[in-house]
């Protein structure tokens, strides 16, 4: 016998910069990965959902949605950087490169990129760049996260702070056009949707309408199916009110479901810009989403644009579309949100033009 | 900015007869469906569940339940057709052509049949048609429904009366027998029923027994997985009683699945005749389900015949098997059905001989 | 019309020693099954969850987890062996020979090899040697269970009593290895744990730490998807407390999902020696695991090994790991089991040494 078997994660000490983390369990995506997740969540892009409207746009597979592949190698990441986390604080800079498909395996590497400890000498903040690959080495999607983990002891002397330098945003020159990508020949009416990108201005609000309410069931599924296994999600001894804290990946994929009625051609998610879990969702709960257009571009790709967009999920429905009571124009990380807010997600979605 | 984004459904003044509408979302079949409708429903056909008994069949590829192409056929007409219903009247003439099987992409076109504005100004009743066909233009199945829609004006004038005729029943010489089935080698010990064509009998009810407790994780993914996105089913907000409305195709499903115990050899779904959702469905009901033969026929196919069957879904199980209080015998939809009947569904099924 | 239609089951008058039962419902297994799995079980073994990972241990297909085959296989023995059941009393000898992969369809086929009516003459124990085999005839599966069933009269006489000789476990020399498995390249980092076949020592025992909460909806949809339809399990109306038990093969498949957490690399089970449902399991119930090592062996195949473990599920967490009260040394199946006690499993496992 060597020792404790089970993971206790890492804490704070535990993170060097520069340190490179090879998660385990790779993870072979499927048809049935597709299923559940069209089972899960109410989507209806019609780019993931028809193998012939992805051929019919130059795509020599059909990919499944681009959240299937970040919240599989987000999934990889947990064990190893937030098991002992407190709380998850932010995303920057997330590309989706080459597209996943069925048949492909995922696997994830992070670099430490920056350390911070807190003044209150118990946590500290931790900056990773995640690099997901399929199997052939080509990068799928990689992006930088920071969380607030705990030190495994007040003692510990802090390290050098280190605060890397991350963009507010992909810049549109840096989206990544899969390959083949066409939308000359765009069918507006298979899509659901007449919209093109100069039919969307920038601080144009769309309220996506519907709701759905939460059920556990649900969202264990969703969770399980990306391998993140933190126990807040699956077991009501964790929180004192017994209640299991939604996955916040599950209120994205949500939310960016619920935008079809709206965006139904904001077909494929080409970066996330960033993105704060504003608030904690449980069963019971109704989640409603609004869109906020953020900006408008003519990519260099035959047919193609994109939107960037503020994606807002709310607890029951926010007709007034703010994000917070005293100024709904800034809605910002350091803002004061609404009571309701559960989510603020800014990310660009390639469209037809 | 180009107007409303969302889709605001249409009301009953946006209908003509003759128009031709053509649904959003085409949508790839996968073995991701087929495991997922198992799991939902308690299914246990033989063809459906078994490539290798498809083969010993005569099939060339595995068929998923004709209910999987169904569902998802129909759920790509709510967007246009029902969004802004006020009842389900109907179906008929449902008939099943070219097998779906995973790989094959559905789309959905209807046309508008008939129109009947009803007597209170407010309201009127639809009549399309609809047909689903795959990627290689094949039909794969067809069908006409009624709706009851909203007007979105109780000033607009009416549009002429025209009220389409419709069989009673698909007839049994218009049933369509899958390419290549031959059922002279049937596996009956496989199937799990010694019972052939001629034991059964007109008139003859089946008790089927089992009965399976409603969760609203459940109806929610089945409606999903169908893309039908109506938002009574999926949000607590909609109804006063704050339930969630189950699918009617739900219970269509469960029932038909509930089905196996007493006609495990009705193997396939050959045509839907007539249908009503007689009471809604909600979380916490038990289903149960009765079928009664309404005709036996012989077909011009090797080994295959076919049972006309009534297919009743109660809330609780009905030991009694009858339709309604006063008069067991007439079940139409004119009919007083007794407390606790959820759906009378008409239809025919391939069996062997 | 020709008498019942449905399913009575048999009972303990319908057995006989050397009866041979070929049981319905051919299943062919898909990639979808590996999902739904994945969705219900948190599971992170790398062989079923990486094409890759199973390709670098040198296995020609990427098999499911052996847990799949075995329920999908158990379960088309319900209907004929246990829908009287009144318990069901052990499991012995099972053994997992040739991978369950994708594409593969399983039959199950029974022998009664032992009955031994009880005192009371109102029930009796049935023994049966079931084996599943796939679509080339190839045993993927074989396992002796016992289960107690009721006689459809106290009247009728008791047969010959015969129980059959069972071993206590399998002996490590007749585990069946994978055609080309070889763990002489495992990736460990792959895998999540540096633990090795000489890291553990027999005694040792391991907190499986995590829980998880368990839903009707998941339980009945793994239920459903291994096509075990016994309506205890699905309706609110058998039980008197209104109560949906808890297929036991689902409280099996999460504690071995669970014990991924200490037992990184017993990436697949070999056997089955025993098996006790202590207690039974409901919704609301939270679920933990701990194993112990009973025996560790060399096997002689590359880089092999074989863990042999008792894995106990326990409703809450069992931080003591002891399985009864006043003896935490034994627990066999005559043990007066702790409280909270709902599964006590003797399997083995391949682990690269």
């Amino acid at each position: 016998m060597s020792g404790m078997k089970t993971n206790p994660g890492n804490f704070f000490e535990d993170f060097t910069v520069g340190q490179v983390i090879d998660h385990a369990t790779p993870r072979t995506v499927t048809e049935g990965d597709r299923a559940l997740y069209g089972a899960i969540y109410p989507t209806r892009f019609a780019l993931p959902s028809s193998a012939e409207f992805a051929a019919s746009v130059g795509l020599a597979q059909h990919p499944v949605e681009e959240l299937v592949g970040f919240h599989i190698a987000f999934g990889k990441t947990v064990p190893d950087v937030s098991l002992n986390a407190v709380a998850n604080l932010g995303y920057a800079e997330c590309r989706f490169h080459v597209p996943v498909v069925p048949g492909d395996t995922l696997r994830t590497r992070s670099e430490v990129i920056g350390l911070k400890e807190n003044s209150n000498g118990r946590t500290g903040v931790v900056w990773v760049r995640s690099t997901a690959t399929n199997q052939r080495g080509e990068v799928a999607i990689d992006w930088a996260r920071w969380v607030m983990v705990h030190k495994r002891s007040s003692d510990s002397p802090a390290p050098e702070t280190v605060v890397p330098t991350l963009a507010s945003a992909v810049a549109p020159e840096d989206l990544v056009v899969p390959a083949g990508l066409d939308f000359s020949a765009y069918d507006r009416v298979a899509a659901g949707s007449p919209h093109l990108l100069d039919d969307y201005e920038v601080g144009e609000r769309i309220d996506h309408v519907d709701g759905v309410t939460l059920t556990d069931a649900e969202h264990m599924m969703a969770t399980r199916l990306w391998q993140n296994t933190a126990k807040v999600h699956f077991s009501t001894e964790v929180r004192p009110d017994g209640r299991r804290l939604v996955y916040g990946g599950h209120v994205i994929s949500l939310a960016r479901a619920l935008s079809f009625n709206g965006l139904a051609n904001a077909q494929l998610v080409a970066a996330i810009n960033a993105g704060a879990h504003v608030a904690p969702a449980f069963a019971g709960d109704t989640v409603h989403a609004w869109s906020e257009v953020l900006d408008t571009v003519v990519l260099d790709a035959p047919g193609l644009g994109a939107l960037r967009l503020r994606l807002v999920a709310t607890k029951g429905r926010d007709e007034s579309m703010t994000l917070r009571r005293d100024d709904p124009s800034t809605g910002s990380g350091q803002a004061a949100y609404a009571d309701g807010v559960l989510l603020d997600l800014d990310y660009w979605a390639f469209v037809p033009r």
